[in-house]
Formats: C-alpha cells, sequence, structure tokens
C-alpha cells in the first residue's frame, strides 16, 4: 500500500459520494503521536499513541469472536476508572501468541506509564502518576506471529517526545494512515454538535479492510470528543449506536480476533453534568455520534479489500429486526451476489437466493425487489415494466442500493458492504508475501 | 464451457486423487436419453430424460431454502408411488419465474407422459399409462428468467425417439454432460455390491459448481441402482448418507433454490424383498450409497467455480458434532482462508479466527491445529518445531488438508471445500454474459 498524502484531499471528494467529509482539527486534552516502529520493515508509520494527559472517560466494545487477541483480553481485565493512553499497532495482531504475548503487553504498560509519568513530571504544573492499567491497545495484522516487544518498546522514548498537544488535521491523517494495514485510504470523520448550549467535538478514525463481519464492533475505531460526560454514558451512547453502523457492515463475512471500537472523552468541554443517558439535552450528541460512526462505518466498507463499488442493502417489512438484519447480510456475504455486482449484472435472482437461504420465512407472493430506483420484482412476478438494459446501465454506477420489502411486517435493517472482486483475491493470496 | 470428451479420460486420472474413479455401464430398467433444446444458443446438451419403463421406486432430499423453484415445488407435490421418468434442464432454474413457472412443469409432464404412453404402447408387449405425476424435474442455471417451456417441449419427439435401452459409459458420460452448468468436468461415479447374495449395481451422476452450500441436497445429484428396495427404504438410505456427503461440501456458502439429490430404484435385481432399514443384509448396500454419494460430493467440491485446490477439513473432539461442523464449515466458508490457500500461503492465524467465529466455545490452552501431516499449533501454542518453510511446500499441493483438534469433546466432522480464486471472481461476474 503506497498513500500519497497529496493524493488524499482528491481522494475525499470522491469519498464524499459515500459520507461527508470534514477536517479533523484540535480537540482539547487529545495529544496524538505517530512513529514507525519499522513493524513492515519498510518506511511508514505504524504506531500511534493517543495521550490523554489530563486523563479520559472511556468505553468500548469488542469482538464477539471466541478466540481473542492479547490485547483485547488486556483491555477487557484493567478497570480503571480513568484512561490516560491509547497505543494502537499495525502488523501484528498478537492473537494466538499466548502467555508471551500477554506478558509483551503487561510489559509495554508499564514501561509506556512509567515514561508517561517521567514526562508529566518534567512538562506538567503538577506531576501526575499515570498507572499501567490506564493504558488501552488496539493491535491489527497477521495472526499468530510473535509480538514484536522489543521494536515497540524501542520506540518508546521517540514517540513520547513526538506527542503534540495541539493538533490539526495533517496530524490526525497522519495517525489514521499509521493504523491501517491493507486499507487503501485513511478512514476519519467528524462532527459538532451541543450538549445543552455547550458545543462539543467528536472526531473519530478507523481502519477495516478485510476480515469485516460484524458481531459487534468491527475492525478498529477510536472516536475522541471534548465532551464532559461520564465513562457509563458512553459505554450507553456507544452500544446504542454500535448495532446500526460498525455492526451494520460487512466485506467477507470474516470476524477478526482484535476488533474494537473506543469512544474517549476528555471532558473538556465545559457542558453541564448529564447524569441520565436519557436526558434530552443529550439527544443532540447520540445523534452526532451516530453520524461520525456511521460515516467512519462506511468508509471502512467502501474501502473493503478490493471493493470498486460501495453496496447499501435495505430490508424493510420484515417481522422482526433480527430477520431483516440475516436477510441483509445474507445478501451481503453471499459471493455470486457480490461478484455479479462486481461484473455490473443486474442478476437479481442471486439477491432471491440470497433471501431464501437466509432463514427468515419468506412468502413469495409478497416479496418484492428493487436494484436502485428500479423495481425488479413486485409481489413475487417479475415487475412489469423492469428492463434489464436499464437496469444494467444503473449497474455501472459506483454505488449500489438493494433494497428488498418481504411484506410480512413493519421491522428494517441497513447493512453496507463492498462488491468481490479479483483484488480481493491478489491482496488476500499475497497479504504476507 | 467447453468439455472435450477426447481429455475425459485422462483427467480421469487426475480426479482419481480425490476419490475412484470407474465407468459407469449398464442398468437394467433405465434409459437415458440427451439432446439439445438450444437453451444456451449453442450446440450443447441441455436436456436429459431419465426413463424407468417398468417404473422405479425413488427417494429424494430438496433444498432447505425458503425460496425453492417451481419444479421442487412440483417434486414436493406429487405422491406417485411409481417413478416413470426424470427430466433434467440446464440453463434456466424455473426459479421466481411465477405462476406460469409451475404450469409450465405441468405442461411438460402432461406432454411427456402422454408421449411416453404412446412410446410404451408401440414398442412394448403390453401397454402401460405414464401418468404425470410420475415424473420428476430438476432445473438449474439462472433464477428468475422466463421458463422455456416451448423450446423443452419442442424436442420431447426427438428426445423420446433417442431412449437407449442399453447404457454404456459414453452415454452415462453424455448425460452427465447435459446437466452441468459452469462445471469444468461431468460428475460420475459407481459402485457395486451385495444384498443378501445378489450383486446390485449404484450408478451416480451429479452437478455442482457454484451456490453449494449444504442446507440439505447440496446442488443436483442422482444415483441409479438396480436394487429391489422400497421406496420408503430408499428415503432411510439417501437421509443417512446425505449429511457426510452432500451435506458435508461448500464451495461458497450459498444456497440454491434448486437442490436436489434422488435416489432412483429400477428394482431388477433379484434380491430378496428387505422389509426393515436395519436390515443385516443391507448393510453393504447402505455403505455403497455412501460411498457414490461422497465420492460424487468431492467432485462436485474439487470442480467448485475456479478450485485449484481441494480442501479437507477436519473437525475433532468437539462437545457436539453440530459444533464440529460449525467450525469446518467456519473454516470451509471463509473468503480468508480459502484465498490464503489459493495463495499457498500457510497463513494458519485465518483458520484461528474462522474457529473462533463460529461460534463454539473454544479454549484456547486446548486448541490444536494442523496443515497436512504438520502440527501448527499444539494447544494454544505455536507447536515447537513449527517450520513455516516446510508447511508452506505442503501448500503447493493440489490436495491441502486442515485439521482442528477442539480438545473439549469426542465428536467430530469432515467438510470439504476448494479454494478461492480470480477465476471464481471471472465466473461469477460474467456468468451470463
Amino acid at each position: 500500500m503506497v498513500f500519497n498524502i497529496n493524493n488524499f484531499f482528491d481522494d475525499r471528494n470522491k469519498n464524499s459520494k459515500i459520507a461527508d467529509f470534514q477536517d479533523l482539527d484540535h480537540i482539547d486534552g487529545v495529544s496524538i503521536s505517530t512513529v514507525s516502529a519499522n513493524l513492515y520493515n519498510q518506511k511508514r508509520d505504524d504506531l500511534v499513541l493517543f495521550y490523554f494527559r489530563d486523563g479520559a472517560s472511556y468505553a468500548s466494545v469488542f469482538t464477539q469472536s471466541n478466540i481473542i487477541s492479547e490485547n483485547i483480553k488486556w483491555n477487557k481485565k484493567i478497570k480503571s476508572k480513568k484512561l490516560s493512553a491509547l497505543l494502537i499497532n499495525a502488523r501484528n495482531a498478537n492473537a494466538l501468541t499466548g502467555s508471551s504475548g500477554f506478558a509483551a503487553i503487561k510489559e509495554l504498560a508499564k514501561q509506556l506509564s512509567n515514561q508517561l509519568t517521567d514526562k508529566q513530571h518534567q512538562d506538567e504544573e503538577y506531576p501526575k502518576e499515570i498507572k499501567s492499567n490506564e493504558i488501552l491497545f488496539a493491535s491489527t495484522g497477521t495472526i499468530g506471529e510473535k509480538f514484536p516487544l522489543n521494536k515497540i518498546k524501542n520506540t518508546f522514548p521517540n514517540l513520547i517526545k513526538n506527542l503534540k498537544y495541539t493538533q490539526n488535521k495533517l496530524i490526525w491523517i497522519k495517525a489514521a494512515m499509521g493504523i491501517i494495514t491493507t486499507d487503501t485510504k485513511p478512514k476519519l470523520a467528524m462532527s459538532e454538535c451541543k450538549i445543552g448550549s455547550t458545543n462539543v467535538k467528536i472526531y473519530g478514525i478507523a481502519k477495516g479492510s478485510g476480515m469485516i463481519y460484524p458481531n459487534m464492533a468491527t475492525t478498529l475505531g477510536f472516536v475522541f470528543t471534548d465532551a464532559n460526560l461520564s465513562s457509563s454514558i458512553l459505554q450507553k451512547t456507544l452500544s446504542e449506536s454500535i448495532k446500526n453502523t460498525f455492526n451494520a457492515i460487512s466485506c467477507d463475512g470474516d470476524t477478526s480476533t482484535n476488533d474494537m471500537v473506543s469512544l474517549i472523552s476528555t471532558n473538556k468541554a465545559n457542558n453541564a453534568k448529564i447524569k441520565n443517558f436519557k436526558d434530552s439535552k443529550l439527544k443532540n450528541f447520540r445523534q452526532s455520534i451516530n453520524d461520525v460512526l456511521l460515516n467512519l462505518a462506511k468508509r471502512v466498507a467502501s474501502d473493503g479489500e478490493g471493493a470498486s463499488k460501495f453496496i447499501t442493502i435495505n430490508c424493510k417489512n420484515s417481522k422482526t429486526e433480527q430477520e431483516a438484519k440475516n436477510i441483509c447480510f445474507s445478501i451481503a456475504n453471499s459471493p455470486l451476489v457480490k461478484t455479479a455486482i462486481a461484473g455490473e449484472d443486474p442478476n437479481w435472482g442471486r439477491i432471491v437466493m440470497a433471501v431464501g437461504k437466509s432463514n427468515a420465512k419468506i412468502d413469495e407472493k409478497k416479496l418484492s425487489i428493487s436494484i436502485g430506483p428500479f423495481k425488479v420484482l413486485s409481489k413475487g412476478n417479475l415487475y412489469q415494466d423492469y428492463d434489464e438494459k436499464v437496469v444494467g446501465e444503473y449497474m455501472q454506477n459506483e454505488l449500489i442500493d438493494i433494497s428488498v420489502d418481504i411484506g410480512l411486517g413493519s421491522k428494517k435493517f441497513t447493512a453496507y458492504t463492498m462488491d468481490l472482486t479479483k483484488k480481493y483475491i491478489e491482496i488476500n493470496a499475497d497479504y504476507r508475501s
């Protein structure tokens, strides 16, 4: 992956078809540093540190795989009320690395907390102790390879020296680039909103690409805000929004051992204390968090490995939301549907096949399907005005919408995915070489 | 697909790596005819008739998709004790064709039964009436296109004229070729066994290629025998064997609207009447049916669209057989595992990922994985003698074995699949063009 930062601002316009893009800027209480720990044996940043010098409240959702990486085990174990840092590495997943993988995290947490404490002592008006359990770790990359403890540890002096207390859009882009693997683009999103009469910022970055399928927090996503909110409120906000954002995307139906999305707040905004998640003053914030997560999730799906098209799948009028979700993902994960779309072929029979295999009860006589604005199947019959040539022309678009109307209830779900191309095979057959 | 029959007998030797191959020959009471109904607008047979002039007992298993083709609806509806014919067409699935699709089957059944009755009247010592509900229909091809009733109906005189009462290996190969779509090879298998002291023959053909995933009888398979057995015994024999044969293969996790496997007996062998499925005289026959179904199923998986490698996945020591099956198929359906194997990369981390996402409870400390004869993971730790270079060399084989030991119980399952290559994308992006 060779990413040219100069092209990024052009690329952004392309991305904006999927979701709005805005520049990220300074957010109070967040410091960022990116370096190369030479994990790829090539010149690229692969280690990103977020440092919250006055602490932060935080919430996370993790992979639902039954095999989880050592850093996820660490994150689930620490029970600190306060978060001081988040360290993200690419290239090595630290999964199936056994006890040495976990010991490595422990050692990194110890070293990083010590060195950050020293920094506090030098820089700050009042010295603070950073404890090792105030650090979250995220890893992405190959499973089962020895975790490069020393390479990472040895960069700490440099990593900490590089910390900037004032952020700008380039620093955020560098951070977003430091956490990617086979992604072709960094993924950033932002929103601003009010809690009561106070403005708050919400900035997020993510990485995705392969092994993307919801069983909760898919791939890596990190959202930062200055809103003054407790960890408990953040957790409810994150859990509420994850379902229809990061858990609504799929690239290949595969779930990582390392998936993780965190919502971190520096509490620097002067909004009035919110005690109740249902407080109407929080409504705007909850919506904005949802916007940022959805924006990031769409970017992840649209940049799925080898993607040439971004696909939105709507299922409506099902008996339960779970059925609508199952139908959406049966379509989103069907290699036959995804290759047909790659081939720009309106082969709607494959959509029907995917609906049929989803386990949802179907009444053919009530089933309707549209591709883009064009009705294809109307209550079980080929739509009278269906014109394959016209729909074939629509298939040449980069953004493809598929709508399924089950006609049996009132529930719905929307999922996002990409097509399946030769490029996906190329990327994944040669991932490590 | 251009298949050169002259190459077939060479190809056979390649196939024999997967399963034994023998020539199919005459089987009493089975007549076969193949013609081109021009369904592909090119010179290839696409319509195959099996005719049982003295009737046959029969059993079938059908797709478990919630959307099924019109011919499957017909097959589920007819309740005839006796089977007189089986008609198979390629190119058009007759699925989502609405009431006109079902009416077409009804019309074909009427015409075919009338014309076969006429033939009986001409050829046979004693005239017999063939009823329309004594005919099974199998279809494979594109979903949702108008069923080519007239093209098929117009070939009937020719199709019936071509019926041969004496079969040989070339006729069987033509039949196996007449039912394929994107398959690159016809699929045939046979076995001979004894019921009591009587020799019986078992001949089978199948088609597969894409949309192959078990939710019962995957793709099309037709097995013929001269064993004198009731439809009820045949049904039990088929249901018993389908689980670890056709339901143990997956190419892409997609399930067709048209899947169907039938076991048909002409009852011409003079074996003693078997009343009880558990009769020890049936043991040899049940095993032989299993052999033929497994042989065909392996051929289907090994010729999965774009396949360059045939993969056998064993999962053992799980708590339940269902868990072992879920793990096998989580691996078999993982695009990341399948592309790694296409790339000859022993990226065992992806196997772990697939085990983890399978929903089965896993204790990492008891999990062991082997690739071929090589231990990779031993009770949660990278095996001490693991040598990636050696395993990488093994990955260059055409036949790849993956073994997963859960270490939590005593149940097991074996699944069969193929790798995921660029060729799969090519075939499926361009299927209709």
